[in-house]
């Protein structure tokens, strides 16, 4: 199965596109976890459980994990083993290294944590990415433009003809590894009218991972209009796993991660009455 | 203490610019060490042992060791541990991510693992550099023309004015961040002329990261001219830790490893009869 098809069947089941950030900040984490043996982990198996119906992939940043050592890579690894079966996993470390690195790179996010997409910088150049390409049925995400106000120092380039640099990652990306039914790029939702220009560009199939909504301003309508039913993952970390305190009402802390996450869910439907009916 | 103040210390300290890449390849560790609890630790001890005298830095690779998990960032602990004072750190993991998550990288490479120096990319724009360079006296190498192929597809094209990528990069990180003392740059040595360029325009101060000699080929001498005794590491990574077999001769691993690293030293001599006095 190609990673587009593992798309459309985890997309099928859960009737959204809705991608949960599990960014877990230790310093975040509810006192009544923190007697846990490892907190980060205790706390990301609360939010799958509150969560997994849901959205249709989890996307981890490796910083929040990288960041607490050994400790913080065994509860990236059991936060992996709690996701349930037909909700994908994406590993957001935007790597990015020469040939026979960018291989170990590849082997510690497909191989050793098992993730079924990664994330990958552009900068060193396609050839960089192959080692990427060589996993079969795992999605390679592209940074091409993101959400961050600093993207528009390099990507928004012009590198002749008023051809964005963003645009010649996509365009080069695609023309040596669009065969694989793996390609996906990183698009911000803080940019809905160049997302809108790169989906039609892209045509449907091509996944893309469109973060900065939530915390980051982007616009839950704008964004799900511009992306027009293509394949694609919206991903919101904070605004779900550390709801606003005020949020919490008396509630325990998972009903009110679960509450934010259909809040967000309901606001990026295509079609909110029935959502099943949109195409995969 | 300023980075550049640092590293004119260890220069003067050690007389060489050599920076000994340990890119452990755990498939590579001679059989004697297999049985050590962490043959990767074991086999980088041995290395420091035999080589800390002919390098004023080491430069470890975070994918060599993240491929093996909870066990290789052990590995990466113990190494730093044992590289004797005076003798710095780069932990070459070139991450580039939004702020809060910059933050954690940063927090991971300069707290946890203790580093003094990191490599970053670009791609996402000097704000998300930031987080680095609230770290005084540690050495931020931003990617700007590396020693791979891939290099010439996004790091050479036309901004405009016939400026290429990796010149805006360079100006843009040091209009924002260049007062700092702690900026420095990766420009592959597979790239001669454009390395005297940059070393031309930018003077002697800021401190290069020049990889590409050995196993990727760049030349000792040529690169040695270009970099006309301004701050900068020359890095060899494999051709110093993986010498070719027909090297041993019946000699232990430890002498075989030290003799590769003593001819890199001697060929990157600024001035052969007598590095020290060359202008640190």
């Amino acid at each position: 199965m190609t990673f587009y098809e593992r798309y459309t069947t985890a997309y099928e089941k859960s009737g959204t596109r809705l991608c949960i950030g599990l960014d877990t900040d230790a310093r975040m984490i509810p006192e009544e976890l923190l007697s846990q043996a490892n907190p980060i982990a205790a706390f990301n198996r609360m939010v799958i459980e509150a969560t997994s119906d849901l959205c249709s992939a989890y996307k981890m940043n490796l910083a929040f994990y990288e960041s607490e050592g050994r400790f913080g890579l065994e509860a990236l690894e059991d936060t992996i083993a709690a996701i349930p079966e037909g909700v994908l996993t994406i590993g957001d470390a935007k790597r990015g290294d020469i040939g026979n690195t960018a291989e170990r790179y590849a082997q510690a996010m497909f191989e050793h944590f098992g993730f079924d997409g990664a994330t990958i910088s552009p900068y060193m150049g396609s050839d960089t990415m192959k080692p990427w390409f060589d996993y079969p049925g795992h999605g390679v995400f592209v940074l091409a433009l993101t959400s961050n106000p600093g993207s528009a120092e390099f990507q928004r380039l012009d590198t002749g003809d008023g051809i964005p640099l963003y645009k010649r990652v996509i365009t080069r990306t695609l023309e040596t590894y669009g065969a694989t039914g793996s390609v996906g790029f990183v698009v911000g939702a803080t940019h809905p009218a160049e997302l809108a220009e790169v989906r039609e560009e892209l045509g449907d199939d091509v996944v893309l991972l469109i973060p900065g909504l939530g915390s980051q301003g982007g616009d839950a309508e704008a964004t799900v209009a511009a992306n027009s039913q293509g394949r694609a993952w919206f991903n919101v970390s904070r605004a779900i796993i550390n709801p606003p305190s005020g949020a919490a009402d008396g509630l325990d802390t998972a009903t009110v991660i679960r509450r934010a996450a259909e809040a967000f869910r309901d606001s990026l439907r295509e079609i909110p009455s029935d959502p099943q009916q949109v195409v995969s």
